[in-house]
């Protein structure tokens, strides 16, 4: 039982005797075991907490893994989130662990005795959040955690890896005030995310830095979906004076606002420019292919796997690393026609 | 030393004993470490593999793992794929390892050291063919394993699952002959892929039933990504008599067909229709949106991965699932304009 030489302020045999249980019944909650009574477990966790249980090494049963969670696979940004981290578990003859696992903002609430079974370098997280418990649980083990954080609301006391959003929405308003557009409109995405509202913000300065208004029709929520890009579209280049420009929010929205501009008979870039958000492999591949602000999605999951592997080593602390993003520019944004 | 108790044909101290080693040696072979010289693993491994060693149960030591292997996950099908396996993984309360490694062909050579030391429930392979030597370690230790071959070229003694390649080439072009196309191009993806010459002989014989002919011209082949599809196309639609409609082979090849089509001032579908192939996110995505072959990729994960599962109560036998294509019609493909 290896767990009895790790020790770190109380000894698993003082937990054992305060929950009135055996050592062993200790270390198979520790170790993420189903073959406990729910009562015992959470009586034993709380114990753990409440005394700051922690190793003080690295097990030597730690697995060669890294695992990565998402909580939806079907996200364009996954592949480039899998690919960094593969990247760097690779370079350390690690293997990379993938789970698709509960909401928006925190893992499902079995996949933590998964991890305490496999017992990984680290994990990476692309959460919003944490529930309190599986910090503690994660961190009971010394099993280091990252969160990727595309959507710009981290977590404060875990360490994250993030990117500039609302110096993006700046560059990609800014880019289409300099080709000669005064009527420029912008899909963010959902509005109880921050990065949607950081990215609007970015717009919102660069259009009154220029002096340029903008109206309520030019401002819209998506989904960040192709969908939301369609719809918020046709809504716009239906209004009586429709946008010569629209900043799309992410590159599926984009690729929306390319399909509302073809069913309308708009040609791009000549009659609307279009400029997306991310940079993901669609943006080349879109026809023309996109102009947008390049999110370094793949830098960041190895960014955040490295992170992990120094995390091993020294004691964890909540550094919160934000990427920069830059525009990239391509076939869909050009200057204005001149209309009739 | 839980290898002794479950023996096949030889047990390990006969093993050992005619390699000249210790037991423990031969156990640490079987268990993937690192710490044995090479000639002494390769000697113990050709003495498993000539007296057909086998485990008769599986180790209690099995992990709740379905490993993945690419060549290649910037393949767009890898999204796909891992969706698959990580459905059956989540209902079998199993995570999903990844791994990207080795060539086109086979996975890296130290590689399944790492398998053999994570006792998984199964491997997916995506790849055309495994060495010889791998499928031996993998069977010694009874570690299942499943080819997902979308190129159509199975390994005959591994169970595999690929889809109808010739039925998906036969159901593209007929939809265009149907639609009145008679001049219709092909770009097929890369000479040495049987998927490619099995899509392209689907299209001959579509051609040859309507008593069509297929020029050299309109026969092209390509890489499988959007720089062949656009290449290829331009190289057709220059042409003293261009096609007027194009079945690019696969999704990618499709959008940059749609590419080569828009900077040569062609309306897509009114003056050229284009049928892309495996009906990927992408294809959904694009302006307008493809007409497409099916391929069932994200089924196809889930059938490998369900086939693990049996394997490991059932003895391996080689089995090749071939899964239904089906054509799925959008906006990419219209009855041919009449030119002057």
């Amino acid at each position: 039982m290896r767990d009895d030489e790790e020790m770190g302020r109380i000894t698993l045999a003082q937990v054992a005797e305060k929950a009135g249980v055996s050592i062993s019944t200790v270390s198979k909650v520790l170790n993420g075991r189903q073959d406990v009574a729910a009562p015992t477990r959470v009586k034993v966790e709380r114990l753990l907490e409440t005394h700051a249980y922690r190793r003080t090494a690295r097990s030597s049963r730690e697995a060669p893994l890294i695992e990565i969670v998402f909580h939806e696979l079907d996200s364009i940004w996954a592949m480039e989130l899998i690919r960094g981290v593969e990247n760097v578990a690779k370079a350390n003859q690690a293997s990379v662990v993938l789970t698709e696992s509960g909401t928006r903002h925190s893992p499902a609430p079995d996949w933590v005795e998964g991890v305490l079974q496999r017992r990984p370098i680290g994990v990476v997280l692309v959460f919003s959040a944490l529930p309190q418990e599986v910090k503690q649980q994660l961190r009971s083990r010394s099993i280091p955690f990252v969160i990727i954080d595309p959507a710009g609301d981290p977590d404060p006391d875990v360490p994250s890896v993030g990117s500039a959003n609302w110096n993006g929405g700046l560059a990609a308003t800014r880019h289409l005030i300099e080709l000669g557009h005064r009527r420029i409109g912008i899909i963010t995405g959902p509005e109880d995310m921050l990065c949607s509202l950081a990215r609007l913000d970015g717009y919102r300065s660069a259009m009154s830095m220029a002096g340029l208004e903008t109206g309520p029709g030019l401002v819209r929520y998506g989904d960040f979906h192709v969908e939301g890009g369609f719809d918020r579209a046709v809504e716009m280049l239906r209004l009586p004076e429709p946008p010569t420009a629209i900043f799309a929010g992410s590159d599926l929205q984009a690729l929306g606002v390319l399909e509302a501009a073809r069913v309308s008979g708009l040609r791009v870039p000549h009659d609307l420019s279009v400029v997306g958000y991310d940079d993901v492999p669609v943006a080349r591949w879109s026809s023309p292919a996109l102009t947008t602000v390049h999110q370094p999605l793949r830098q960041m999951a190895e960014e955040a796997a490295q992170m992990l592997l120094r995390l091993r080593t020294e004691e964890a602390s909540a550094t919160r690393l934000e990427l920069a993003t830059s525009l990239v520019v391509r076939n869909s944004t050009a200057a204005p026609a001149t209309r009739d």
